[in-house]
């Protein structure tokens, strides 16, 4: 076998066999020049985009990515392990919100998260922004924490999925990242390898996605769900809306605040709405419900007692952060600009550039345009405004938090350009579309 | 612009810019991996065989290759200069004939030429067989001796298209060959970086072609007359049957033989019915003639006097081979092992696997597998059979040239598997197949 042969297979459109995806992947892994270089991988990784795969090898690729590293033992954690992940977005901060207070209801939530990438977000950036919290633990310490606070959120123990490192950082420069097999494969390697029993997929559609079409996102929630089930892990995978920012706060600790909003009470809305029902799913695949209806009971409950926030404030004080935070928000870290911007006009918001508002973030530094940038964590926007909303011209419209006046005015213009205003209005659009399972699809919305 | 975006139009099947395609070729010209990695450049390749080149793009391509190093100049040479190009065949030595018999028709032949590649000889390989003989020159050199002999076959002076010598590295191991546009410009570019005022092109179709098939060939040959015209230099181009070896002697040295004895008179046949095809359309080009069949007959006058033959025997002179080699070919180089193998069977030749037959003297060591390779000048075999002969059991099926007995048993066996033999008689296939010109094809054979 050789990676030649493998690249003619598959620019020929031809079903690779699971020994040549084991190569391929192995390839990647232990970066030995002498079974592919770089530029052959790259090769390989076109003909797939451009070929497809089929949902074998998707699934033989998921499994030899996932086996190429460690994959994470949580069995000394007692109970039904439930996982979940986000494909991606700006203001999505449900892990906040929803890890604690599915902990607050009995399921313990031991989760490894990313850093932010392009214009989404990442749960470990945000978290950082707390006063001394730390997200590198041991796993030692990581399984004890869950144990002794039934919740912790931090950055990979050890080697998880080597070889999807390797052909993430080869995707990114050569325009491979759009392809639904290597997506699905690469998000599940990483799940799976991160050993929960089950796991609950947030699979965004909409300006600010990875898939910006509805029947692509529902493509790539069956995928996944699919490889689950074939690894013989059950999946349940949401596809929910990202035509516009999810929460209003989007930001290092201006999400984080938007979180502990939400869980002290003060703030409902879609950042809550999706929560809620994520949570709920991860309740009912860890057996502690019937129905998501009886699953967002119990998540409200935890939030009326305020036993969710707790379970944050435990977590935080646990990971070496300030906990006080959560009673006190302004003890996040505050920008050196703030400035708050009206409507200047009248009618409707018909539409937003999701990924302008997340590139518009990243431009203030709440975000990496190089991986080696440092980030600005009080750094931001609140964009109170929602698709379907009346403007008038003293409406407030967004509240800028900037390093200086002149990335305030950029970022003014920017966060402008991309929201469409007009005459008409138009309906908001549902927070979800359809739920996948092993046994079908449901579309909702 | 950059290399993502770039990358991106095409993996989108866009149509790239001449800007977009000039980046593309200076990044792999100056290896400047600001603009480009390799591993950027063979996802971009890979895109381009998937998703195609228009004429316009394939067009720019090649003229940015030709312009990416140096453009010789002929003009010190008096008359009009006629350069030609196999696409590459197995037995395939037509420039040892023609180049010669061209020259004493009148028309100067100052001929740049390659190396063997994969399963094909290489011009250059075949004459460094010679004793003594030296395929590099200077560019002074070079053009006093195409005045003075009105011939030379040498290597390329000085850096003709860099971009094309990057690229070509990275298909061959990608996977990325076989693409029309891909081939036309590699090819195009390095003929017209090469100044010759016309040019004309033997396009091989057949198992033993870089395009196996007939629609295929004609497409190639299509583009790069395309090229040519766009390029303001008149291209005619030939396809011709690469179903069986042309000669009848495969291997470097043996070639030399096949051709000197093709000068002498002593050999007719289809590498003579080629060379002569291929040479009338040069001549015509030169405008020595009006007609092919003119041009056929003075090709064959030249043959007849021995002028042809003198010819090669001034230009071995002159690159400081031996020229008694045109009168004694014994003085070539011999091999160790010498074998003459009977059929040992009845029936009919009915197809061959040229391909496998190029592979075949590639291994017995007249081809190089990796770059460092040595040759050995004196190996290869003798095919008398063609297609649509019949054999009996002590006809003469081939006499094989080795280093070794094990090597001469593994090639007798590789070449017995590459050849069809069976009750049914065959047409014998045609040599020429169609004549493509700025004004259209026209089919024949």
């Amino acid at each position: 076998m050789n990676i030649v042969e493998i690249i003619t297979k598959k620019k020929l459109g031809q079903e690779l066999s699971r020994e040549e995806i084991g190569y391929f992947v192995r390839a990647a892994a232990t970066h030995d020049r002498t079974m592919a270089e770089d530029y052959q991988l790259t090769a390989l990784l076109m003909a797939i985009r451009l070929q497809g795969m089929t949902a074998r090898e998707t699934t033989d690729l998921t499994l030899a990515m996932r086996d190429s590293g460690d994959v994470a033992d949580l069995s000394s954690i007692p109970g039904v392990k439930v996982d979940k992940h986000s494909t991606g977005g700006v203001g999505d901060t449900t892990t906040l919100i929803l890890a604690p207070l599915v902990a607050a209801c009995g399921v313990p939530v031991a989760k490894m998260s990313g850093r932010g990438l392009g214009h989404t977000g990442g749960t470990l950036d945000k978290l950082e922004s707390i006063p001394g919290l730390s997200v590198e633990e041991s796993e030692e310490q990581f399984l004890r924490q869950v144990r002794e606070v039934g919740v912790a959120v931090i950055g990979q123990t050890g080697s998880l999925a080597p070889a999807d490192k390797t052909l993430y950082a080869l995707r990114d420069v050569t325009s491979t990242v759009d392809s639904l097999p290597l997506i699905a494969s690469s998000i599940m390697s990483k799940k799976l390898a991160a050993g929960s029993d089950a796991i609950v997929l947030d699979v965004k559609t909409g300006s600010g996605a990875i898939m910006q079409t509805l029947e692509g996102s529902i493509e790539l929630a069956k995928a996944m769900v699919d490889i689950g089930t074939l690894a013989g892990k059950p999946v349940v995978a949401i596809v929910t809306g990202m035509e516009q920012p999810l929460g209003t706060h989007v930001g290092n600790a201006l999400e984080v605040k938007d979180a502990i909003d939400v869980l002290s009470g003060r703030t409902k809305g879609a950042l809550l709405e999706v929560s809620l029902l994520l949570g709920s799913h991860m309740l009912m695949l860890a057996g502690r419900c019937a129905t998501p209806e009886e699953g967002r009971a119990m998540l409200e409950s935890a939030l009326r007692t305020g036993s969710g926030l707790s379970r944050l404030k435990a977590m935080i004080e646990c990971q070496g952060g300030d906990p006080r935070v959560c009673d006190d928000v302004s003890l996040l870290p505050q920008p050196a600009v703030r400035r708050e911007v009206r409507a200047g006009c009248t009618g409707y918001v018909q539409a937003m550039d999701t990924m302008a508002l997340g590139l518009a973030a990243q431009a203030m530094g709440a975000g990496r345009i190089r991986k080696s940038d440092a980030l600005d964590y009080s750094v931001g926007f609140i964009l109170p405004v929602r698709i379907g909303d009346r403007l008038e011209e003293d409406t407030s419209f967004v509240t800028l938090c900037a390093r200086s006046e002149e990335e305030a005015d950029r970022a003014e213009a920017a966060i402008r350009a991309a929201i469409t205003i007009g005459p008409e209005q138009v309906a908001a659009p549902p927070l979800c579309y359809a739920i996948v399972t092993k046994d079908g699809m449901q579309r909702l919305g």
